[in-house]
């Protein structure tokens, strides 16, 4: 009887413990991912592009990355995550991308929440919100929408505070 | 007194006569550009891609068009009016899109909808709605949400019966 119950808490805490450094494991590779989605919008805010980041990442490895390209494409649908999905999508060779996750410093507007669901990502992690036109949490719900043929996981608040500031003084910068 | 009363009435049908015809001229171009777009989604459908049509417009002329294009490109944001907005952006030399139309087949999706939003595009003129994700009028209505930064004005139903089955016989022949 004692064996039982001794070798069923011993289960549970393997399974616990497994879950847990599968958690830190996750948490700790959206911090490694977030910082290089970092690099690439303060990149962009030494080009004069609005300062956001985006990096597509697939079985652990980065596929993409980019920060805004508007005025330097001369193309208003050139966001981050516009550009990352279209060069991932070239590189795996296929314009579905299931089982990828999507790193971006401010959360998608609603283009490219969009983008998103037509591209079948996975999971998104972003930084933080935006309040003035956000689509996954803060104006829309793009992402859990039961009424679209796909949704994406998402993680929110990796960073934050340094996704904000990069945007902060780059427009503090400007006034 | 009566001299006055008749120049008033004249002034009054001039007005509404000029109101008629710019309503006229309007009604006929929608359906002239309209027949553009859809000559470009039945291009896409011999292409294999969903046959979805679009042209931008800026001074009574077309500045771009193009039918979807995600297979061809393999690009998951290739639909036809992304194709048209960045061509577009290119051809004019500037990244926003002020007054100019864009005449898409369908109701855009939420990706196409922000990228309008982005472009800042005047109006859009659609044929038919989407009921699986149309997001200007039909699933969101993104082109008209106060809490964004810019507002589109809309026409919808314009050849809505030819543009609905140009897609309803391309996935009828493909079951």
């Amino acid at each position: 009887m004692w064996d039982m119950c001794l070798h069923h808490s011993w289960l549970y805490a393997k399974v616990f413990l497994r879950e847990r450094a599968i958690l830190w494991f996750r948490m700790n590779s959206d911090i490694e991912f977030m910082q290089e989605a970092l690099e690439e919008a303060r990149a962009a805010a030494m080009a004069g592009e609005v300062p956001i980041g985006a990096v597509l990442v697939h079985g652990g490895s980065v596929v993409a990355r980019s920060g805004n390209r508007t005025i330097r494409d001369c193309d208003p649908t050139a966001h981050a995550e516009i550009v990352v999905l279209r060069e991932a999508a070239r590189a795996l060779g296929n314009y579905r991308l299931a089982g990828t996750t999507l790193y971006v410093t401010i959360e998608p507007c609603s283009m490219c929440a969009g983008a998103m669901i037509q591209a079948r990502i996975e999971r998104l992690v972003y930084g933080a919100d935006d309040p003035k036109g956000g689509a996954v949490r803060t104006c829309f719900q793009l992402l859990s929408d039961e009424r679209l043929n796909h949704r994406v996981e998402v993680t929110s608040g990796v960073l934050a505070e340094d996704c904000a500031a990069a945007i902060q003084s780059f427009f503090a910068g400007r006034r």
